[in-house]
């Protein structure tokens, strides 16, 4: 079931444009619990972390969280000694206009790298932000923490537990720097569900394997890949501190709205005019299949092809080759949708071919190996490699 | 010392057009010795190999070639069990016109994966190709090995051993699917040096390991990488089975000439155009190193800024952050040629970048990147990511 709006009981949004991105957009958010939330957190595994990464991991281990303030157009990294005290500043300026202890504010930046934070600009800015909060704010948030996405990329859900309905609305951004790991640079997730900070955490963990860590357009993974997932407790159903039906609940509609958000950042991957669903199946173990899938996902020439709306399965083949996946050359079968063109590791003729060629005119196709080693499988979603991806990547700090 | 000529002494070759490639242009060639020639060779390390990298993994065992045919456009890769006895037959075909046992001829394809070779086109032209043989041949072999290449790499190269003169000519073919382990597809040296196949052996790995495994233009690795070394003896100097001095002077001679191809390969890279040489140095160990300069090497971000001339090098610390290599973010130091645009993890300002945003407009320039965790060091060699790179492997078979 879907709501129409995004409004969250005892959630309050706000965005403002105080110049960081060079086209006057909004590039300054913040979210806001009128009391303090339960917090869940999944960041970065690149060992160079961005300066509000770094905030976050300390301030993450109290469990609690009252507002989230997120800037774009500039990512606070490689930003050294420098960076962590702006970002503490920023939090500290949000902290003193709300009202609330400066261990309850989080930070999160997606923009360029290595340059400092126009710190002038921003504090001029932070009472409007603060004073401009509304429960009807969500999609100014939303724009402002948009860099080269097309659309905004934003998810509703709601569920029952215990009699009492909880709402989940879920924003992200992607588009490029996007890999197993969190391929979502940015992602935040709010609900008046009431769960142990404990429990939330594990909760996001199993979405977002299912969702965040499946997809990849260009194999790249960011220094300040952040969800956050924020629960007040305002639905009112009986807390719990452990996986039980309740939970359960929660569960199925925090991993379903993760999927759709994942999804739809692959769809806007940078340049991407494919959106694919590509599964290993019949591999040994669950390793070999992610790894065979990853290496297929990532190649460049398998990606072209795709742009090409060419069925140069070899490209798949060879890749698989050199996956370090354990496989049998001579035992492999491709499918694009359902029409096979690879059965034992060879073609399967011109004429399946040129059917396998019609699906790759589709904007969305599901290409399936099968590896006949073993049981296991994995699936990841990716892009084609299109000209736009060079275009877009080259000028995008000019 | 660069000779103008490509004769070897004992060696002839030849090259035709049999209408594999679409163009009418060179295709199939040959590459023949009049004595049987000592053999080294290094092939693919991917698990799906080639019909002729099959065929010539057992015939090495033999140590002697006197014949490589070779074609272009078709990769006879991934055609199963009939790819093995075309590639069978066809070295049977040269062999009987040539007079020589079939053992003794060796078979390289590029091009096109999964396609059976056309094999009466082939079978109608082989005594052509055997009857336009000549010491003068080389550039006509040369050409019947291109595909997307844009121009024909070849080196040549003399030296003295022991009084006598030593000749040794290489060309090679490559552009795409280019990277570590063979980044050449197929390349072809021949000399009239003297020495034992088990030395040949040791010197081609040696000199590779400074060349074709220091390359990368994509990451991808073909299911045809080939190098072959063919040694007749004719210069005449005492023959060797161990690396003496008379080995040392040889090894310098294919190191360099070696490099050389190399190079020239990522010079010609799909779509390149930066030639950059790409130096890690202070790690802790090789491995290390190696693994941080290939995901360097490798992330489409950062080529894709090399190709925008966008000195945007909070890339390069993001790829390495993500590389596995041991790293502190807070130590490494980045230098475009010799311009310092990182220290200690943090921009050097926008002096220096605006200086370092011109070495990137040169079209070959050097990064290096200091990570001050030890002694060892490793360099590849690779190109930019660029629109034509996309638009080449987007319509590569149509």
């Amino acid at each position: 079931m879907r709501a129409l709006d995004f409004k969250v009981p005892g959630f309050l949004f706000s965005g403002v444009s105080v110049g960081i991105k060079k086209d006057g957009k909004r590039d300054l958010g913040l979210i806001y619990s009128e009391v303090p939330a339960r917090i869940a957190g999944l960041f970065t595994t690149n060992t160079v972390k961005a300066a509000p990464v770094q905030l976050n991991l300390k301030r993450i281990k109290g469990g609690l969280c009252q507002a989230v303030v997120v800037n774009s157009g500039n990512a606070n990294a490689c930003t050294g000694a420098q960076g962590l005290r702006d970002a503490e500043r920023i939090s500290s300026w949000v902290a003193r206009g709300l009202g609330v202890g400066d261990e309850l504010v989080f930070a999160a930046s997606t923009g360029v790298i290595g340059i400092s934070l126009p710190m002038r600009k921003i504090e001029r800015r932070v009472s409007e932000l603060v004073e401009s909060l509304s429960p009807e704010g969500w999609m100014k948030t939303v724009e402002s923490i948009m860099t080269t996405d097309t659309f905004p990329k934003v998810e509703v859900a709601t569920c029952r537990i215990k009699g009492k309905q909880v709402k989940l609305c879920g924003m992200v951004k992607g588009a490029g720097m996007i890999r197993p790991d969190l391929a979502t640079m940015l992602s935040f997730l709010v609900t008046d569900a009431n769960f142990e900070a404990r429990v939330l955490q594990r909760m996001l963990k199993t979405a977002a394997e299912e969702s965040y860590n499946r997809i990849t357009v260009d194999g790249e993974n960011s220094t300040n890949d952040t969800v956050l997932l924020l629960a007040n407790g305002k639905a009112g159903h009986p807390s719990s501190n452990r996986m039980g039906r309740d939970a359960g609940v929660f569960q199925s509609m925090l991993s379903e709205v993760c999927q759709n958000l994942a999804k739809s950042v692959v769809k806007d991957g940078e340049g991407a005019t494919k959106f694919i669903e590509l599964l290993v199946r019949g591999a040994r173990d669950r390793e070999d299949a992610k790894q065979a899938a990853y290496c297929v996902a990532h190649s460049p020439l398998v990606k072209t092809a795709f742009f090409g709306e060419d069925a140069n399965w070899g490209r798949i083949l060879c890749a698989l080759g050199h996956s370090g996946a354990q496989i049998n050359p001579n035992r492999i079968d491709v499918f694009f949708d359902n029409v096979p063109v690879v059965k034992g590791g060879v073609g399967t003729g011109p004429q399946l071919e040129q059917r396998a060629g019609k699906v790759l005119k589709r904007e969305s196709f599901k290409v399936t190996i099968d590896l006949h080693k073993g049981k296991s499988q994995f699936s990841v979603f990716t892009t084609d490699l299109s000209i736009d991806y060079v275009k877009i990547n080259a000028s995008y700090r000019s």
